[in-house]
């Protein structure tokens, strides 16, 4: 599981500063998360292959974390492309997109399929036979939601010996590392965790931004891997993220510690702080493994 | 006069190329013209003050034209911008930018003033004391205008001594110098032009993107100090030029010359080229003055 942060930073994009926008690389998949304005650039800098990218969840209608969207999506046109491409994001996002597709008379010439959101339940938005994805509904000024990438349990491992020992028939070995309990040769049940192991801990991602400190996602990141939770402001400036409904450092580390999350990223920093080390050590005292989020930052899991 | 290039490449923005985006400088007015993808970090990079900017020219609403504008528009809204804001552009562009401020619950606290474009005919979109805005009607595959920015005649210079001579009174000289004939102390009428010289000589800019190559623009633009015309291929290209309606270097040049303008300034290049050097070789055959335009270039005239 490989994470590229193509921007991080809240409100307006800069000269050095990307608003929101990130790459999941997880079981071949490559899931790009919300597309601030300059995504495709970012892409391009980081020579992520365009073709690659066949779903896109955009988490909140604004402008820091989708203007991005429909530049992108007239790009893959201009070269040709002909794989299909799934958008996930807020009811509206399909009009916004197509509107200006009208205004341009350019019309995609590979398969747009929109999937609109409109739940505030938490909610299976795409499944494979190895990843599954949800929302996670967030609580912003506007309808937001986070996502939840997770990698499905994979097959038990044979314990080699212990299979042979039970003389288990080999075409009952795929059985038993689905899982099932088998019978062998002489007809005695051979219970399944008496010959295999569990396989490789699956692993996931949660996606939260934007969103003030809303404690009831914590059931639904529960135990998850890697948890990106925003930290718009510092706790000093609590009573700012309260009015405009984003969370502090702190207050993205008690979420991570509730959720007994394996790593705790921050982001969507506000530009008025001179440096993120401050934000890494406000959320250090309530939770310790915490990484700084950085455009153009890597991370593999 | 002048004239700071934020992007010059047709198609898509890529790390080193910007779509159309120019900001003039004339008579105290900056006017943004076109807005790609990315123009906000553009003008931050090149210092051009945003409160500056209060009238924006969308030439057509291809995304390398116009898709920076809603980003530029929300980003003076998060700086807490009052000055008000006025956009000239096809119609359709009131719509596309309402909708998205609607869908991100994000209204401008400044007036945005939406002047939409339908004649096919050259029309005046703009006009002071000292400056006047034409539209210039181009022929792309959707509804697109040049915008001609052009200096009024200002005040003729008083010749002093012919003017003492003359023995005309001192409450006269706001006429004369508004080309008014005066009447003398002794009641005999004074020429204007026996007393007055010419002032400087307004100047004047034509933006033509994106067009193909159309004759019937040449009136419009007849003798403007500078034209900015663009090349979006060279001749070999002719036929896909003719297709896609853009122009080559070649016409570009032709246009400049039956116009009699002063410079001809290149750009819109498609980045299939190696050299843009190629671009100002072919159009020198045919005008002499030319000079590429580039993403950061200025022109001061």
């Amino acid at each position: 599981m490989k994470l590229t942060i193509l921007g991080c930073y809240s409100a307006t994009p800069r000269a050095l500063n990307n608003t929101t926008s990130q790459v999941l690389e997880i079981n071949n998949h490559m899931f790009l998360i919300d597309c601030g304005e300059g995504t495709q650039v970012q892409l391009r800098k980081h020579k992520i292959k365009f073709n690659r990218i066949k779903h896109i969840f955009i988490s909140h209608l604004h402008g820091d974390h989708f203007f991005g969207l429909v530049g992108l999506i007239s790009t893959f046109r201009l070269l040709t492309r002909e794989t299909d491409l799934h958008i996930y994001g807020p009811k509206g996002i399909k009009e916004v997109v197509t509107l200006q597709m009208k205004l341009a008379d350019s019309w995609t010439n590979y398969n747009l399929i929109f999937h609109e959101l409109t739940s505030d339940k938490s909610e299976i938005i795409f499944e494979d036979e190895k990843v599954i994805v949800k929302t996670i509904p967030l609580d912003h000024r506007i309808y937001t939601n986070g996502f939840l990438f997770k990698e499905k349990e994979g097959e038990r491992k044979l314990d080699i010996n212990a299979v042979e020992e039970a003389q288990v028939d080999l075409a009952y070995y795929r059985k038993l590392k689905q899982g099932f309990d088998v019978v062998n040769e002489e007809g005695t049940i051979i219970k399944n965790e008496t010959v295999t192991k569990a396989g490789i801990k699956p692993k996931s991602y949660a996606f939260c931004s934007d969103t003030k400190y809303k404690e009831s996602i914590v059931p639904i990141i529960k135990n998850v891997s890697v948890l990106y939770h925003e930290s718009t402001f510092l706790d000093k400036h609590e009573n700012i993220a309260a009015k405009t409904k984003h969370s502090t450092a702190k207050e993205a580390a008690s979420i991570a510690k509730q959720a007994q999350v394996g790593t705790l990223l921050l982001g969507h920093y506000s530009t008025r702080y001179d440096s993120l080390n401050d934000f890494k050590k406000e959320a250090q005292e309530v939770f310790d493994n915490v990484e700084l989020t950085d455009d153009g930052k890597t991370f593999e899991f």
